[in-house]
């Protein structure tokens, strides 16, 4: 689908073209959200405030939570695999691999995560991520009680819920637009990293 | 629910603190969601840029549009009934029964707007934004396609589906966290105004 | 939808029109129901046979039951939003507010039972409702007993069945056949009743 | 499930009683559902009433109407089996069997009425009666035209939608009080009569 | 349909031809399955040499398991029930019907396996195959535990679903090929065995 | 789980352990599903008779059809992504990158076929396999016709029809019983290869 072009480098707002930069400087390439959702600057910039809140560990809402940077990925990536939402799988299964520097599990998550190499804290994190993706009107105490028996408190259900829900929305954007993942995020974490030659 | 108390107006961070007394002094009332999400500062302010950005027509994403405010909250009223969220039916359910001066349109939107009286431009409206909602994988240029034959362009269209998904992450938070409806929204709108007096 | 108009009042058969007569004193007006159906007056007359037989708490099939007034509405209404029967929910919300004196019950029940102001008991009933609505080949003793911990007994398990089965035949008659609720059931029971002059 | 056990032939009220020697007459057995019913004579009545208007050619609420008892049973088999309804799937395809005279219909209707021996017609009037059992909601005019070009009327249309209401109530009411069917049905109508001999 | 018509019995390559000689003796009719595959002479033997291994009690894979041949069926009858399969299950069931001498037994396995006349034990393994028909990707060790609590092993657990597997293999092709139980099938096992005379 | 443990290569019967032997060489490891199987060798010769002859294109059953092998394999993908089978979507989207020399193109299948790189040939070809995968019931001569239009004849439709319902049947088979794919298989096909030096 191309009824929505990325915007030209050059015409961006400058906040977001910095922002751009940043992360082409950092990744190697610039991932197509970034460019996908700039020809509405306000969106764009509400979009990626929210990204940040919940997906910088140590500078996001609850920097003492307890889910690491890769558990955020895998829940990313679980409930986006349940929207079926091409970009995100892809993109986030990436950074899931790099994360947890396990090259199989973002493809087992993405699967069926019911059968990922994940530990039964995790497993109880995706059964609420995807209950919150598919079920929100059904969710009630006994889910976050489910959830405090593997050591999360309100604060952490709260990241997944709001996670969970975030991605919701990246998915139908990502999804109605046709947004495609860039080629680079295929292959990354999938090799091992090449050992350091002094 | 009560895990997730509202922070006091008092510790509110100032910029939140102005927003909510302003919309106080507007609506007469503080909506729950002003309040819930405010626990949550960084969150709370992508949140209401993200909305202001869809819902604000004329200083929004899109200011030369063809949605009206109204039709915006009938996407809001039947993709959250759909989520079945309780909070988003009946707050925004009100706004549309003001904006429309329909008393009758909420209730209708919200069970069936299949149903409702609304206008063949408005169902097909209705039906992408549903699409989105429930079936954003399926999404593909056929369905701008027949929007596009009800007078909506690209842009419209990009207005329904960001509209929808994000008040699919309103619903889910609003579920999860067990939010409920201020009390005045069930009746507003719902009264012909009284004539004024001079 | 205009396929099946209302027969004429002064065509009605006699002791429909009395009924319809009566049901006018009562309410101020003739619920579209009394009409919609009373094309055909043998449906007519056993759609309502059954009808009193299980919302007349008094003089009906069960007259010792358990089952309030209100209670068996709130069957009605959160049933009928199930089966998204705009009629039904509307009619049947409304006289829901107004039995059980609480204005925003009926909404809370329409958009999500799960979140609504109502007591353990009455959350049992409903999930029992629901499941005789939407998966009904899977009721087993398992679920009445599960009523029978809330203080239901066999007979009130039958009415809630009943109820629910019934409202689901009136479901789909009204969805079918495009019927509206008419305009004065959408306030009603909303506002507090004005204090009595003397 | 024995809660709900038959009442006693003679303790039924005298027009029960009656229909019920009437019944077994005709059949040489009383089929479960007149007993079954019956510990709820208001309910039964009404019950009957409804099935007699819709179901009985002749004396029913449309009886110049184009449907024929054999293509009322169909409708009653086919979205029986969507319910799962073990009592109506064989007492009404027993019934189906005899009135086609087709050993083999019943079968081919309950379990995927798409692969039937049926007329392009009936076929018509089955997925009509599906869209009616499984989502009332979404009916519209385009289903009642896609009748109309296979000679049905809006009457015809409204004898469709009536019969697959009224066996959604009495499918629930059978499931959920565990109605077993009287093993005579099974074998009905599957053999061919034998030759009369003078 | 008629687009894959049967080969001629003389066309057949010698194994298929016997075989399906010996099935014609055994049973006095050619089930069409044997002539409808046999077009494909590589898929026809690799499909009754799976048929064989699994069905086959004392000759196939776990001669020692504890699946009887009428269980079997009734795994088969209720899987292809729930595929909507005409052919397998009007087949299956007649010789469920044979193996267990209960006439009644296939219709209601069929039809709600939950309301069939079966032991506990055929129940969870009905609950089972269930699962593994329509949900193979949420089978965990406690659904093979709870077969355990029956007295099934993990040879038994194989044997249902992989019966369960390969029907729901059987049940594709028949429906997408439009294949249709040979009428002996609907009748078989209905009437009691007449008394042998001497 | 290991409820299922592999049988030792040595104990394999000599057909099975020569294929296994075989693969290896070809392969440079041993896929989970030959070992996985090899535990009833009956079903493996099955299985594996059954798959050469749906997979091979030169030697199956229909050696002039026009399905490619990386056509299968899509096939092969896309349905054993419906079913979540994480075997089958890891092990097939390994073979299809390889014979399409497409190493974006599984994952693209897998997650949503709607949004990959695809021609509009082979989308009406995957449109029809999730048919069959999902909706057996429902496929009708028109579903055919559909497929016609892209030049595949009533051969290729039934190739197509029948990878889908055999790997249905392996997609059970992998998931019921915990089948984990070889780590080889993840990075197969995803890097370019290396050019040849002499």
């Amino acid at each position: 689908m191309t009824r929505y072009p990325f915007p030209a480098l050059k015409d961006l707002p400058e906040d977001i073209h910095a922002r751009v930069l940043a992360v082409q400087e950092k990744a190697g390439f610039v991932p197509n959200v970034f460019l996908a959702l700039a020809r509405r600057p306000a969106e764009w910039r509400a979009f990626f405030a929210y990204h940040d809140a919940l997906m910088l560990v140590d500078e996001g809402s609850n920097p003492t939570g307890s889910l690491s940077k890769g558990e955020r990925e895998m829940i990313v990536t679980a409930t986006s695999a349940a929207n079926k939402c091409l970009y995100c799988v892809v993109a986030h299964g990436a950074i899931l691999r790099i994360y947890e520097k396990k090259p199989l599990l973002a493809d087992q998550v993405a699967v069926n995560y019911r059968k990922a190499d994940i530990t039964p804290r995790q497993r109880a994190m995706l059964d609420f991520a995807m209950k919150v993706c598919l079920q929100s009107d059904q969710i009630d105490d006994a889910d976050i009680d489910a959830l405090q028996a593997h050591g999360f408190d309100d604060e952490d259900a709260w990241d997944i819920a709001a996670i969970t829900a975030f991605f919701g929305l990246s998915n139908r954007m990502a999804s109605f637009s046709g947004m495609q993942p860039n080629p680079e995020f295929y292959l990354m974490g999938r090799l091992p990293k090449p050992a350091k030659t002094s």
